[in-house]
């Protein structure tokens, strides 16, 4: 996985997940330090619907597995 | 919220999610120092079933709203 393109379609997460990975808001979740594995994981589930959200469905829906990849190991990367 | 009573209550827990809230598998996430109204609103939806884990739907399905807060304190309390 590519970090540093990870960082770069990051942009658009750090609105509610802080621009070093700490969430802004008390129900939006830290993802500095997250397991890639795990953020992967609800990526993927918010994109299929298998989890339900209405702003993480959206967010997620754009992304490649690829663009996946690169965003948990962004965030896995930030303390 | 209780932490004390959280810490007691999250002995089951940290079978997979480690005794210091860091998961022992890539697909469990880490929970130290993730915000309590996070956990508990997870919780919650795993509790219902809006959010559909068969691992975590039985594990929050016994759990009060008090156990609840008080986990997701002493989940947060964790560095």
């Amino acid at each position: 996985a590519d970090v540093a393109a990870g960082k770069a379609k990051a942009a658009t997460c750090s609105g509610c997940h802080g621009s070093n990975g700490i969430g802004i808001m008390d129900t939006y979740p830290n993802l500095a330090g997250q397991k890639a594995a795990y953020i992967a994981k609800q990526l993927k589930a918010f994109k299929s619907g298998q989890r339900a959200d209405p702003i993480m469905g959206s967010m997620a829906k754009p992304l490649s597995d690829a663009d996946i990849a690169n965003i948990a190991a962004y965030y896995a990367s930030l303390k």
